[in-house]
Order: C-alpha cells, then structure tokens, then sequence
C-alpha cells in the first residue's frame, strides 16, 4: 500500500464507478420487473456525471430534493423532475421559470401552500399530495382520507396545478436492523398508501421511495406505480447496518492521509474530519469504518473504525494491519448523501474528477 | 415577522457584524491585557472579510487548519501563519511553497514527520511541537518530556526547521457544562503546559488555545506565550451548554423558510437541515435553538427548538409564537465551525454576502 496512491494529497472522495453502474442497474431492473416507473432521487449523487449513467439505464424522469439541485439537472438535459419537498413558496419565481422548460412536480401537505403557489405560477405544474405513512416528519397522516380529499379538491380548483398523485418517502424504514423488519415496515407504509389510493374512483399516481425499502422488497403492490429510491446509488454503512446492502456493494470511500499515531495504542490520526464525512454516526459510535486498500481500488474487507472525529482530525483504531505517517486508509461513509455534499466533487479509479452541484451553487 | 425578510428565498446563514466585532475585540483585549501573542485560528470563520475584521484590530499572526487555507489567507496578505494540523508529509510541496513566500508555522508530534518534512522543504519552517495535555487527540502526552526533549533535539539537527515552542488545544474543555469546571480543566491543561515549558533550560514559545478556556480565563500564567482560539469569533450554542457565553454573543444564525407546519402541535418544518447545520447536537439532542427574529435582526430570545433533521428537512417545536408557511424562522446553529462550513457564504444585516474558504476550493 505504501508506494501506491502517490496522487492522493488530501481527502478525497473515490468513487468505484463499476460498482455505482451494477446498484443503478439492478434497481432499474426492478423497477421493469416490477413494472413501475422509476424516478431515481438525485440528491444523493447530486453530479451530472453520475446522472448520465442513469440515462444509459434509460432513465428519464428524475427525483430531487431543493429548486437548485433541479435546475442543475434541467440544464444538463433532464426534461421531467419531481421537487420531493414541501413546496417553498419563497422560490415560486424560479419553480414559475423551471416549469417554462421542462415538467416540474411538486410535493404539497396544505391547502395553504396549494393556493398561495398556484397564483404565483404562470406555469403548469404537477402537484403531489405526500403522506406520511409512518415517518412522522412532513405530509398528511395516512388515515386522514378526508384532507388528503380536501387537498385533492383544492388542487383540481386551482388554475396551474395538476394532480399528479400521492408520494412517500417511508423514512423510518431507516431505524430497522434486518433485512425482516425493513420488509415489515415498508410493506405496511405501501398498505397504506394502498389505503389512500384505494379511496380515489380513479387510478391515481402512487410514488413510493426510500433505499431500505425498494432494496428489499421484490414486490411494490398494484397501487404503487413509481419507485424514487436514492441512496441505492452508493449505499453506506448505514445501509449496512440495516441490513439493504453488503460493504461489497458501496461504490463511494473516502481516501485520506495518515498523519501521524499513538505508540501505545492501534490509533492512527487521518487528515480528514467532520468537514469531510458530516457528523453521521453508526450505532456503536463510529463514523466510518476502513476497508482494505488495493493497488487501484479497495475491497470490502472492513480493517478498522473511524472512532472519533473533529473538524478536520479523524482517530481510526486499526483492528488489523499497520498505517504510518505518509501512508493513505479508506474509509467507507455512514452516510453517503451527506459525506458526497461534504466532499463535492469525485475521483473515480481511473483517476477523473466528477462534479458535484454542491460547487456550482 | 411575517412581512419583513422577503429577500431571504433559501437558508441563509446571517453574521451580526456588531456581535461579532465585539467578540474580536474582547479577545484583542484579553490577550493585551495578559500580555500574550494573539494568533487567532480563522477555521471557525474562513473568510477573508472577517479576517479584516481581525486586521481592524491589530491582528498579523494568524492560526489555520489546513495547507489550503493557509493558501487562501496568505493570498489575502497574511504574512505570519501557524497550520495548527499535524504536519500531512503529503502537502510538503505545497508547505515548501507558502513558506518560501510567507512565515509558516507547523505542528509534528513524531521525529518521522519531522525527518520527513525537513527533506522535503527547502525553506524555513517553524515548527511546534504538539502537546496532548488532556484531550487525546494529537500530540506527546504532557508527561512524556522525554519524547519532547528528543523530538525537540530532532528539530534542532533539522537543515530547514527551526524551534518554535510548544502548542496544545485543550479541547477537552468541550465536555466541560460549567464556566468553573472549564476553569479547573483549562488551568490544569496550563499547568501541564507549564511542566513541559518548564523543562527547558531557555524560555520557549507556548501557544494555547481553545475557546472556552480562552473566554473564562483571566489569567494564563507566565508561561503561555500565545492564544490561539478560534469559535469565540462566532460563538454557538454548544458554547453556552459549556457556559462560556450567552446566546447574546452569538454573532451568527441561519434564517430558513417555513414550509409546512402540523395541525396538531406547534411544530413546523423548514427548508434547512443537515446540509445546512451539520449533524452537530446539544446534549438535549436539538440541532439548534430558534431566535427571536426583529425587523432586520435577531435578538437572543429562545422560541423554539431545532429537534430534528435529515438532509434539507428540519422540524421546529415552536415554544412561543406560530409561523406559517411562507414565513422564516432563524436558528442558532449548534457549532457555528460547522455551519459555516456548510453554508460557505454570510450575509451580513445590511444585505452584504461575505466569502467563506470552502467556495474557493
């Protein structure tokens, strides 16, 4: 290890794009076998580099997660995106804009918002109603038929809005620990949309996403029709620990340079810190763990934990093996989405930098 | 409320000039008074503005956390700087090129590096020689003079290093939830400073700094030569858990839209979450406190709690008052380092954007 990765001067994000393409893969095919409409959530990757595999997928119609991020992607010729959060009205000039170029849906829980947006828009927009099917974060409680009823209403009142359907986002799929429970969870979040949607006459849209979730499951529902999971793209370790994926499947680890270590102890001190991976920590309190290096990439094979961190410090205990000053380790992120906006930008292993929208903000 | 701030569309990090000036100066004041060297570590704020700031107080010598920001301020004609980092023997070439046009300062804790670097540079370096006296981070431990002594002899053999003295962060004082514990534990990181300075037949520089203790001390002993704090420029609300200030010196916050809110509670959702604020938390497992916003600032009132986050979501359980979507609302960030890191750019309260490191990346 110690004479290669001669080009690594600081922390640097890798990504493994022959993994990355068999994750993109492999939900796409799902998403045929299973026959739904697949809307892969971008704010993970957040690069236009990483969006043209998905094109070579055959990948459409998109997901994102702020008005920038979808401006980014429309101009780099993504012509149908969903905007999966609660509509900020404060931007409608740039929504109005958007949706002068391309189709732009929005997500909505009030009827507040549904009629303050529809007048400040020129443009057809597509509206969907979020539910909350467990998260407890943001849409209309899943039992409550009759707002989402009364939302329904309202959207079909309104002058430039188009109802699109009902999306959730099954976030709590996240504080699962097998595989098992994942299934339980979000096939109960599916019943209940299931729920929703069965009370309309009419066939309605049916936008369901979450990595744990659409990892598992081999079987959405005929309510369901489009899939918009996000994470899947890199996984984590996070991702792990709940049990959707294997280290062997992560595509994105942080490269950084050994500093300097304790002669006591297995701890070494790497430059690269929270600003770096963000704060996200494992349930034993780690916020990483390192694999195995190889000439040109890393294999899976976990040989230490990345036990502390600062602003720019991390402490690694190795459980195997030995790291000097000098030297380089990789460590695989908790959480990909964040450690990806800390990092924006990525240096695939033939050694090519790919952008980030986090830059060009 | 509801009518003022309609220019703020996305979270935007504010910085209260006056607070913050105020916080510089006090701390100008402090090291006058106890007769130290004032080197201030910049990695809180980043920014070449409020480096001017510093400057409009007497300021030249200046501490960093990484070779590019040592870059970014140097450009900025600053002339005198200390990478308060373990020396990364990977960035030599870049160390090698600042030095040759500016004084620079690094940090080693092992005679490797400090062979290593020495051939690696061929202009003057300073060097000080880390000392762990209680956080277990970096660093000799404060009773090994013996590693001292013979890292200090390395040094001294050295063709471009010379002996700058002896530097430690005391970021233990971090757990400290007290102004008399910080007090007791800043002291005693001084105390074993003082052992290790005190070994030395010559009198050697003695760099400290960590801001709790620099805020509560009043008196850092004869041997400490030069402060060094950095988060009292901003201050945070882990600042006032320690009891190191109040919220009133909180000289930043990020003002974010409203974008949705529950029926039920009086709890509503912002556009700002962890790509925003960090995943820092206090030890109440908030991410943040929300201010009272005025006409065209904020006053250190506590309304409410930021009390979850995921990616750009954060939800808000409003103690005092209502907000409704369209509104704003403005946190107190946790750990202002952090958050500026994320936000990479202020807006001052008279509308002015001011520079953050981060964007020239």
């Amino acid at each position: 290890m110690r004479n290669n990765w001669s080009h690594i001067r600081t922390p640097t994000l890798l990504i493994d794009e022959k993994r990355v393409r068999q994750n993109i893969h492999r939900m796409v095919q799902k998403a045929k076998k299973t026959g739904k409409i697949f809307r892969p959530h971008f704010k993970t990757h957040q690069s236009r580099a990483i969006g043209e595999w998905f094109r070579d997928e055959g990948v459409s119609q998109i997901t994102v997660s702020s008005v920038g991020m979808a401006e980014y992607f429309a101009s780099n010729g993504w012509g149908d995106i969903t905007i999966a959060f609660p509509c900020n009205i404060r931007q409608a000039d740039r929504i109005d804009e958007l949706a002068s170029k391309i189709d732009v849906s929005i997500l909505v829980d009030n009827s507040q918002v549904i009629k303050a947006i529809d007048k400040l828009v020129n443009h057809k927009l597509r509206v969907f109603i979020e539910i909350d099917t467990g998260s407890d974060r943001t849409g209309v409680h899943h039992e409550n038929i009759d707002e989402v009823k009364r939302l329904h209403g309202v959207i079909l009142e309104a002058e430039n809005l188009e109802f699109a359907g009902i999306y959730s986002h099954a976030g709590h799929t996240y504080v699962c620990r097998t595989k098992e429970e994942v299934i339980k969870t979000a096939g109960e979040a599916i019943s209940r949309l299931e729920f929703v949607a069965g009370s309309f006459d009419e066939k309605i849209g049916v936008c369901y996403g979450d990595t744990p979730g659409c990892s598992v499951l081999d079987d959405f529902g005929n309510f369901v029709t489009d899939l918009s999971p996000g994470n899947f793209v890199f996984y984590d370790m996070m991702q792990v620990n709940i049990g959707t994926c294997t280290p062997e499947d992560i595509g994105v680890a942080v490269i950084c340079p050994v500093v300097t270590g304790k002669e006591q102890e297995p701890v070494v001190t790497l430059y690269g810190g929270a600003v770096h991976f963000s704060k996200e920590k494992l349930d034993d309190g780690s916020f990483g763990k390192v694999a195995q290096l190889t000439e040109s990439a890393w294999d899976a094979s976990i040989i230490g934990s990345l036990e502390r961190i600062s602003q720019e410090h991390g402490l690694v205990r190795l459980e195997t093996g030995e790291a000097e000053p000098g030297d380089v380790l990789v460590v695989l992120p908790v959480h990909s989405c964040l450690t990806a906006e800390c990092m924006a930008k990525y240096l695939t292993l033939n050694g090519v930098y790919l952008d980030h929208y986090q830059k060009s903000r």
